[in-house]
């Protein structure tokens, strides 16, 4: 709420935006970056009007069946700063402690399985760590997965593309095509962790390979949904945040066998996803130009040897 | 059929064996290696026979569910040759047919999904060049994958414990722990890297953590059994073939964050079980003296840039 810098322009945009959403608005006292006392109005929102007023963006939501829920903490409770991420670790919940914010948007699941279930989880003790991480900061998780993906763009594409600065070759009618000038496997693969910031990447395929038909798929969509993509766009390299080995790259193996100039790069399902909630900062601060929207970004977990 | 080499003792063995599980046993003539010609017994037998012989150890089978039926190929045909694999490729169907072999046991899905389901991909490029190549070369490929899991001790579990030179320390009432003298993280990975012939390993861990107790589980588990064992087990490090990186990753990464000594080795899902299909080999030769069982590797997709 403390973000003085904000213009007068956005801030008014700010309160016609949430008006439509929010049921009543509060104002408090507020000094300016100047130092001098006057008085403006700055809204005060609960997480939950956060929430609401990003659900106001996204095709047919609410959605009955998602796995967009709250992972923990209470979301009355007035939002104080907001980080994305892509996953909810201990490491990133204690630096949204130390940034004094109360609200991840996290991409991923919190507790190591796809729905958050935790009655698995009651006496594990890493479980009880970052739950109790998580109430004795007071933060609330929420997880913005299938929203953000149904949203159009999809924010997670989006961001990945616009890292890779290949925006400009969004194509809204088959998003998850992108045609490039022509280059080397070799080359994508190195552009990819450049812009990226990746280390290093697995891949299927001849590295002298010619693309120019790019299946962008971040994160780990599934075997099928992977080779379904395969099937219909017969790309030149599929690339990937994360597959099950016996189910896409196998595909790929047999493909390359039957001499099919189809490759497949897997980039790591955080770092893939991660330019996604990156993002979404530019997307969402402008909607909440009153709360500190930042991204923590939760890295990829591995080290090779 | 054509192993001449087999000793007296062992082709008794082999007969006793099979007659309980075959209706009839036929004889064909056979030279001996000496190039004297002369009549031995030697049985006929058909794919199906040796799935039902190898049925006749697995605790409980047949099974009324399982994946490990046939995927390709009429199993009532002679048997000509056993390869065993990981992954019936492309690659391993073409070197089985070079070795004159007509049946691959193979430990994992032939057509990219657990159930190895193909009404999906009917018009599929990659399965029509597959399914055309099996049929071409006559080949039959049955799954084993539930029934060697099965099987006591474990064959997979086994087969990697031998090739890691832990075969003295398997505990069969508790397969999945092997408490060894301690050793560095590091270590570990360098033992498992030069045994088990991997170029690479990723890992989340300190690797000067000493190691003791090591959980090993080749394959993909699934997150949540492979986070149940560290539950129940505590180990200093679970060694697998594969994560989905959005469970048992995180799970270890926020186990580290409270400085528990609990790491993770990822192997790479056929690099860690193809030493069960090895060992396969040994298992099933002697139980078909008459038909050479080779193991033929699928090997690890992947390159790394």
């Amino acid at each position: 709420m403390n973000d003085n810098n904000v213009s007068n322009h956005s801030r008014r945009e700010f309160i016609a935006s949430v008006s439509s959403v929010l049921g009543a608005i509060s104002f408090m006292p507020q000094s300016s970056s100047a130092g001098i006392d006057f008085k403006v109005p700055v809204a005060k929102m609960t997480i939950k009007q956060v929430i609401d007023l990003i659900l106001t963006t996204i095709p047919g939501a609410p959605f009955k069946e998602t796995v967009d829920t709250i992972k923990s903490g209470d979301e009355r409770q007035e939002v104080k700063g907001i980080v994305t991420t892509m996953f909810a670790t201990a490491d990133v919940i204690q630096r949204t402690a130390a940034l004094g914010a109360n609200f991840i948007i996290a991409h991923e699941p919190t507790f190591y399985n796809h729905r958050d279930e935790t009655t698995w989880l009651d006496n594990d003790q890493v479980f009880q760590f970052k739950n109790d991480l998580l109430k004795k900061n007071g933060i609330v998780v929420w997880r913005f997965h299938d929203y953000w993906h149904t949203h159009r763009p999809d924010g997670v594409l989006m961001g990945v593309l616009t890292k890779l600065g290949w925006q400009n070759y969004y194509n809204a009618e088959n998003p998850r095509m992108v045609v490039l000038p022509a280059m080397t496997l070799a080359d994508v693969m190195k552009h990819a962790k450049k812009s990226l910031g990746i280390r290093q990447v697995r891949f299927i395929g001849d590295p002298k390979q010619q693309c120019k038909r790019i299946a962008l798929m971040p994160g780990a969509a599934g075997g099928r949904s992977q080779i379904q993509a395969l099937q219909a766009e017969k790309p030149d390299v599929l690339i990937v945040g994360e597959v099950a080995e016996w189910e896409t790259a196998e595909y790929i193996r047999d493909a390359q066998s039957m001499k099919l100039p189809m490759s497949l790069i897997v980039l790591g399902h955080a770092e893939s996803e991660e330019p996604g909630m990156e993002w979404l900062v530019s997307w969402l601060q402008p909607k909440v130009p009153d709360i500190k929207v930042t991204n923590v970004p939760s890295h990829y977990p591995f080290k090779e040897a």
